[in-house]
């Protein structure tokens, strides 16, 4: 199963709609640039690499029904401003973009739908890579001190990161994916991430694979860290900056204070697709805000088993919602890339990424 | 409006069923001692002073119908039995124990009733006292640097820690009360406060009364905190230990260690009925863990208007549902008590309670 994949057409896009999961799997099929404006704003698909992914086939789409210049800045335009904090859907549909801006007058959709495949194709790499990465870490806490007597390696993440969020593996979760398959013992704590509880998303994927897994409410982070319970933080990113900040959702840096407080080592799982190369102050960095009804109500089964919502407050209750943080650099021990591990730093990130280098 | 009240008959208690609020204004008459110990386990009543009060006409109630030594003592196990974290229990069920034992046979139950409206008088003026205690440090960031430009004073707090959990103005949100009656500009930031999103009791509170609040996911504090949005943190407390570690609701924690390292000021509103003086190893106090349902359902009203409640995962997933952490008094700049503000330390608490001082 996949979030994301070209339908047997050869040019529509099917996607799990996961505002229905964990209840329901329901994919859905999509035909059009708004289709997939709409889709990517409400959360059908979400995770900063699939929203890239799926902005890719937004442009291809658009060019199966024009494929001039103006029709294709109007398709990137309309993807950006659907959600404007994962750096990763304007680095797929920019380069979606220029593929086709390269491409022959009248091949220009086909010269997009190979762009975009690739991107599939390098992202599901990369978050192998992460995985592999992200295993040599969670090897060495199984031998070293950190786990005493034996027991799993606990892993603590927040929202989800895993192949809901990807194509395959995920980037936070890909580790403890690794882990699994080579007998590796992990018990992963789930953060709820309310509002919109993709923790659950988190348990059902691991769920699905068999990973042991609690789901806790977001306010149990500080306890579980500073208890002794967990082992290492790892979580995803939706920009990360070449300083090392970095941008995750809401929540994230809360996680990361209490880490750093119990030393205990925190990573963010960052496919180079999640890398801002341009900004230095994470203050320039959009953070989305989401409607107040993702606060006001909470959605799921009720007990007679039927797809609700409940507002545990007024319905019309003052609210903010914010959907991302910034964790500084400084708390954060490393970041797990698809060429390697490196410390959250300037130097860390050119180091494994020396192409980036400014002449 | 109160949340516990004798009962015109004299000797029966009615309280406001807190697990129906804000959606329903319910009064429960409670006439045995079984009922008391449910209500204080089910959360019909709850917040750590009133927690107390109430258990503490549940001696008197069980005085009713036996007056005996063995009576009273199983009166109090049974109470202590249903919350173990918050010592307010603990301290009002065997001060009624006390009153009632010193009392000539016969007249035992008057005596802890006499006992139980004493402590219910204390509450009231330990609350009135920490609201203008409070008021002083709002009134402090009003006119110096931290608000610029005249704005409100922005307050966030953890929980409800209002009238609702105690009597009357409450003590976290007593200064805030009493700002809004002087006239002083004020803003709340209300956490959601899951598992049992406390936070829209405290939302019903400040809005029946007409202050200005936002509510916003448990997730969001960082956020809020890092962005320089909050002018002080006040929470309430469950137990803090004469060393000045504050042990709140889960979450508050979380809110200290962004506080801290925002360098905003986060107090601990502490009544002396909150104040354990008998441990000095927070690691010590007994952490209440909840039943895992609290986390799978959330409740509330649908859509049609109903009280039901909804699962966002599966009704069978695996949760951990612990209800307490521990704020270190480190992260605590000072204790806002009946007696003053202090620091969070024994020297801070034995300046204002120095009858507490070991000989």
């Amino acid at each position: 199963m996949r979030p994301l994949r070209l339908s047997s057409d050869g040019w529509s896009i099917e996607i799990l709609d996961q505002t229905r999961l964990p209840h329901e799997v329901v994919v859905a099929r999509i035909t059009t640039l708004d289709q997939v404006v709409e889709a990517i704003a409400t959360m059908q698909v979400r995770g900063a690499p699939l929203i890239g992914l799926t902005g890719a086939y937004g442009v291809c789409l658009a060019l199966m029904t024009d494929e001039s210049d103006a029709a294709l800045d109007d398709a990137v335009s309309a993807l950006l401003g659907a959600r404007p904090t994962a750096v990763n859907l304007r680095h797929a549909v920019e380069a979606v973009r220029e593929a086709a801006r390269a491409a022959d007058p009248g091949a220009r959709a086909g010269a997009a739908y190979a762009r975009a495949a690739e991107l599939c194709d390098i992202e599901i790499a990369a978050c192998r890579a992460i995985g592999d990465y992200g295993l040599g870490i969670l090897q060495q806490l199984h031998t070293g001190a950190a786990t005493k007597g034996g027991g799993p390696v606990r892993v603590l993440t927040h929202c989800n990161a895993g192949w809901l969020a990807t194509l395959e593996y995920g980037t936070a979760l890909a580790p403890v994916y690794r882990a699994h398959e080579v007998g590796l013992p992990v018990h992963v704590w789930v953060d709820e991430t309310r509002p919109r509880s993709q923790g659950w998303l988190t348990a059902w994927e691991l769920g699905a694979s068999g990973v042991s897994h609690t789901v806790v409410s977001d306010t149990s982070a500080g306890y579980l860290l500073q208890r002794g319970e967990v082992d290492v933080v790892i979580v995803g990113t939706d920009r990360t900056l070449r300083t090392g900040d970095v941008c995750n959702k809401i929540g994230t840096y809360l996680v990361a204070l209490a880490a750093g407080a119990a030393r205990i080592p925190f990573y963010a799982a960052v496919p180079s697709s999640s890398i801002d190369w341009s900004l230095d102050d994470w203050g320039e960095i959009p953070i989305e805000e989401r409607p107040a009804d993702e606060v006001r109500w909470v959605r799921g089964r009720d007990p007679d088993g039927a797809l609700t919502r409940v507002a545990p407050g007024p319905s019309d209750g003052v609210v903010r919602n914010v959907a991302f943080d910034v964790t500084p650099a400084r708390l954060v021990t490393g970041l797990i890339t698809e060429r390697g591990v490196c410390t959250a730093s300037r130097r860390g990130l050119l180091a494994l990424f020396p192409e980036r280098r400014r002449r």
